[in-house]
């Protein structure tokens, strides 16, 4: 093997390593409500983003509207951990240039409903596109997918989902929401199989 | 240092990336009940698999009844995530020919129990081995072991396993079945400690 | 770029590696009360360690009675697991030679509280540094910052925390003990973002 093709492999585990911390401070910053630093992190061509059913954002001015809506995160009593970005598995394109992720997170958080604090566990997908830009991997596109929000004391099987959360400025409904019972097969796996490459 | 001796670093940082993979798409496709995706992960010279007290399938046929017996939990409202992969330890051997994988796995699950889906938390240590054969990494034995499988509602203390699991196809039965209070010591590391080396 | 550069790139992502191996083993350790395994994982030079409100421990000596006052945990009943050590942000500084680490821990635990076992549920937020001495990372200070200990039965919200721990042999109070409600921005970030370099 000669050496540029080594860097060339070296170039893809850096790349790997980037974007899982791509998406962990992604994750800290937003736990942090920190959202003039979560918005750095997106690629100005940025697709779109979607939480849960909060709707679809598109392009990077929709992006900061989403994201500027939710600084009430940081009310007292609020918090919410994306307990991990967890399992992740980035896949780079050939071409060096793009790449997908797919990642679990569990969730944990205290929000007020009306004028009660509740306690919630939570579990989506994350089904993530990243770009290269000057050197940097920055997020294309961001969908969050839930599983179940629920109530601490009553569990994902009584109350998959507490409330419905569209917000009145998003771009379009949500275009995957489906939460236990009907979560199955509903977020491809971006990546190919390691052994039958499909 | 030479580029031959670079070479090797690099390989060895890559087994790792690829091992890690392996074992996070096998949690996507399990959880997906993606079974015949999930044997092709396997080595065809596979030993071992054994999950909770389900028993010990030996060799890849066997194996491949026992996946096989699992299509029932793609029924309506079973539900079922590992939730994470994580905490992963991968240690290559010398020869970067096998290696070992220590995984923590908390899951949670809707499952019939004869006419009630129950919801469940889990927690499992994974003690798996792999093999490199032709450039790829395959699962050599895949060790599950369960530290408790309980209800939502009443906790790992008081109910550690909900229910007995054995598969009546299995070779054996489980041969480290230690679920809590029992639990300690029972999954060996087969990592060498970085400082001692033991 | 030269085999120079190459290597020293091919060096950032081992010791990225042996970071991340180095704070998993010692969560292995920690949870099977291995804690002599433990103490071999920290420099001689270590600064301090804080877990919880148990207090600041400075130097090794102090660390050592730390951790050998804990091995009332291997008591029949007593079960701890740090679930995950995840989310892990490791950022190596430009002389190669110290670390940062943050990481989440979702845990949990059967403890004896007087005369009965409770079960609870655990987070906190690791801020931990490393060092690197004769060719290996050790663990330059451990700070686990809690951001709830509560009941399996009452959740974080009702009860974020069970009980004071104070240890009587500790140095000096913990110096940033803030779990649910006060816990926001408490436990600083110790990397670089991504774009902005801050």
């Amino acid at each position: 093997m000669d050496l540029l093709e080594l860097e060339k492999q070296v170039t893809l585990l850096e790349d790997i390593q980037e974007i899982e911390n791509l998406q962990k401070i992604y994750g800290y910053c937003f736990d942090n409500g920190m959202f003039q630093e979560v918005m750095e992190l997106f690629s100005d061509t940025v697709e779109s983003v979607e939480i849960t059913d909060h709707g679809v954002f598109r392009g990077k001015d929709a992006v900061k509207r989403m994201y500027s809506g939710m600084v009430g995160m940081k009310r007292p009593g609020w918090m919410f951990f994306e307990v991990m970005q967890s399992q992740g598995v980035v896949d780079i394109a050939p071409d060096g240039k793009t790449a997908t992720g797919r990642w679990y997170t569990p969730s944990f958080e205290c929000r007020p409903f009306g004028g009660t604090i509740k306690q919630t566990w939570q579990f989506g997908v994350y089904d993530n596109k990243y770009i290269k830009e000057n050197g940097h991997w920055y997020f294309l596109k961001l969908h969050w997918n839930i599983i179940y929000w629920t109530s601490f004391e009553r569990g994902f099987l009584k109350v998959p989902k507490l409330s419905d959360t569209p917000f009145p400025n998003a771009d379009a409904p949500a275009t995957n929401y489906h939460p236990y019972p009907y979560f199955r097969g509903n977020v491809p796996f971006p990546f190919k199989h390691p052994v039958t490459g499909e």
